[in-house]
Order: C-alpha cells, then sequence, then structure tokens
C-alpha cells in the first residue's frame, strides 16, 4: 500500500466521522503525537495513550461539525486540514478549530502525527 | 523573533500578493523545498535556486485568484493553505491547484519548506 493509498483511506475514515477506526488500523503501535501546546499532551507516545486522548476530546466537547479536506501527499509524508464547530462542555463555549495535521508514514503505519492550528 | 511572528508577517506578505518580498526578507540562504515530484523541482537547494523557481512559475502560469490560509503554527514549525486558480499558458487548461506548504525556521530564517497537494 503506498502512502497515498493509505492516505486516502485513513482520510475515507475520517470523513465518515470513524476517527476510532482510522487510529486502530493505521496507527503504529509506537506512533508519536506532537500538538502545539505546551503540558502533558505536548508530546505523547503510543497508539493507547493516543486512544485515551480521542476519548478525552470526545467526552469534553461537543462537535456540531467537522469539515475534512485532504489528503494532501508528499513522499511519505501527508496533511489533513480539519475544521471543527464545537461546544467546550466545561464552559459551554462555542468555538471553531481551523487545524492541520502532518503524518509521517513508515512500514505501512502513522508513525508520527503533527497538529498545527490557525490564529485567531 | 518567534516563529509564530515570523509566520504571521511571512503569510501577510503573502496575501497581499507579495511572494517574492516575503522569498526575499524569510528564505535562508540554504533554504531547502520539497516538491511531491518527481524531476529537478523534487528537491531544490539555496534561495537563488528558488527564485529561478518562482519566476518560472510566474512566467508559465496566469494566475486569476489565490486564496491564502494561515499561518498553522506549531513550535518552530507553520502550515499556509494555497488554493490558486490559474491557467496553464502552454496549454490554455484551466487548474485549481490546492496545496499545503510546511515550513520549517532556523535561527530567524526559513529553512525548509515542503509541499503538499490535495489529490483530485
Amino acid at each position: 500500500m503506498t502512502t497515498r493509498e493509505l492516505a486516502a483511506d485513513f482520510v475515507a475514515l475520517l470523513k465518515q466521522g470513524r476517527d476510532h477506526d482510522a487510529a486502530a488500523k493505521y496507527n503504529a503501535a509506537d506512533i508519536v503525537s506532537y500538538e502545539a501546546m505546551d503540558g502533558p499532551m505536548a508530546e505523547m507516545r503510543g497508539s493507547e495513550a493516543l486512544q485515551q486522548k480521542a476519548q478525552w476530546w470526545t467526552g469534553n466537547h461537543e462537535v456540531h461539525s467537522a469539515e475534512v479536506t485532504g489528503p494532501y501527499v508528499n513522499g511519505d509524508s501527508f496533511c489533513v486540514r480539519f475544521v471543527y464547530d464545537f461546544t467546550r462542555k466545561e464552559t459551554g463555549e462555542r468555538l471553531t478549530m481551523d487545524e492541520i495535521g502532518v503524518y509521517v508514514v513508515k512500514d505501512g503505519k502513522i508513525a508520527s502525527e503533527r497538529f498545527f492550528y490557525a490564529q485567531g
């Protein structure tokens, strides 16, 4: 499976809202995830840790809509753009998050993911 | 100047169509550029080579509109999304290009750029 094929299938799952399935199918067991923030989520390692992070996200945010664009491919890497309209349950704030994920593929699995956020 | 400040100024110049000024101000002399294609432009080195590439692009394409979104920042890196509506002068084809650039900053300059393209 080429990076292009993997990226296309991964994003097709995300577009169906099947984020959990996409991660289960393609995240390497030792995947590294880089967030654009300080604190415990800045760098997380391992597919289990990422699954816990995803559960935290789902539990604490109500997503009204998610727009998924891509994949954008180059060599062994690809990007996906996400625009989320969501409410932070704790505060009731309704927010828009405009985000790009950059994924690196190795041996048919996603070896790392790095998230970038639009300002403002 | 932080990566966030550099990215904001760089993208502000791009949004004004001042691509040449943005490159002249921020590209490191030994910048490396990675394109998602085979051939001589797959990996180019040096700000002068990139200037020539930009001149080739400008000379061979008529750009009808350019939508620039970002920057999206994470640590020493940032992304910019470009949507170009353009005509390839040689063939007369009118095309849309949906592209993400990922830039890495080092010592206040852009050390590398890597371009990713949406399929289809």
